[in-house]
């Protein structure tokens, strides 16, 4: 089920409490992994989904980066505060275009630093890889991986391009075992999704999840024993 | 001059400090209002601009405005602490969209009062208005006003459309006449600056700045009689 691996998200700028609650409600229905929203609503999420298995995810410095470290703790610590369990946070894109690598990788280790005082808490790096040279991308996923963090992300979906097969390749071949992948920032069918998946994402950020989700059930309805025989294939 | 007008600016996630100190000199060397950069680069701008008479400018919950009133404080107390003379914060879109008016004015205020506690700051709040209906932008100017902003600006130039005249003329005649108005977001050439500053606005938002004011200095070479004529007749 692809559902499980989506992170239902809404962080546009207009989005109302009426949207984040919709929002909440379809991450609840189907069983997906995150609902992402921005730190406005994270207490307003954390209400909704309280006694759901589904997490309540938010964003810190995005979608630029280019806030203090200082800032991004401010902001990590109100997000867990609110009831956030998961924590994106952008790297700051502008310390890895200076090759200031280790102010790089210092402004994402404070901001894990402070999450891990929260028990359960899962640290997301975005990277925003559109913007980046192939050895970019690997210093600041290698980088994002000394500082401790569970995963690393593409994109924010907010500047330059979304998320690739061969991106997620990349950072899948990078970074150790533990750290896990998320691919974000233009995914819509489930086709991409799944080739995302196939080249080693763990987890999808996404506003079209219920139409994957939708479309997914539709092709096993239509084809359960096929259905079936990819997901054994799959194990 | 228009130079006078122009906070010259460079928000991109992918700045470097070589492109902020670039920037600042720009600013210093041809007389710029301010310099605009994202708070990870206050404390270099302001060393660099220190003894001009450029003024440092930064942006608050950029270019979203959706993280929470606690973080936009603390964010602009962690500019005017590295020297930031200047505030642009972007007012909670969504909050405004929600039909919350009134969340959406006091958490403009609350960064306007802890502002204030530093003598000369200057706080402009980003509407955005290429995202919103003409009574949302009426309402988003009142409240900016009654929090006691000292501008209203149009655009992030990040998120929809960016300054138009129109924009400006509705601005201008909704705030009191003490409000001034900014006008950002896709100024790239001279007659679309003059236009909106004919149209009302007091400052403009651009990263074309050093464009315009070398085309400004080639019209005025050209015809320089003509140039004294149109400058006595603004007067």
């Amino acid at each position: 089920m692809i559902a499980a691996t989506i992170d239902h998200t809404l962080l546009a700028a207009t989005a109302t409490e009426a949207d984040i609650r919709h929002l909440c409600a379809e991450a609840k229905q189907w069983h997906f992994a995150a609902a992402c929203v921005n730190p406005l609503y994270v207490s307003l999420a954390a209400q909704v989904l309280r006694e759901t298995p589904v997490r309540v995810c938010t964003v810190v410095g995005f979608p630029l980066g280019a806030t203090t470290t200082a800032v991004k703790i401010a902001e990590t610590i109100g997000a867990l505060e609110d009831g956030a369990q998961e924590i994106d946070m952008v790297g700051a894109l502008g310390l890895l275009k200076g090759r200031a690598f280790g102010r790089y990788r210092d402004d994402i280790a404070a901001v894990i630093e402070v999450a891990r005082r929260f028990p359960g808490v899962t640290v997301k790096v975005i990277l925003e890889t559109g913007l980046l040279t192939r050895e970019e991308k690997q210093m600041a996923a290698r980088a994002a991986a000394e500082a401790g963090a569970d995963f690393v992300k593409t994109s924010t979906g907010m500047n330059g391009g979304g998320a690739t097969v061969e991106d997620v390749k990349l950072l899948r071949a990078t970074v150790p075992d533990q750290v896990r992948v998320k691919a974000s920032g233009g995914i819509r069918t489930l086709a991409q999704a799944q080739a995302l998946l196939s080249a080693g994402a763990d987890r999808l950020g996404t506003s079209a999840g219920v139409a994957l989700a939708r479309e997914e059930r539709r092709r096993h309805a239509a084809n359960p024993v096929r259905g079936i025989e990819r997901d054994d294939a799959e194990d």
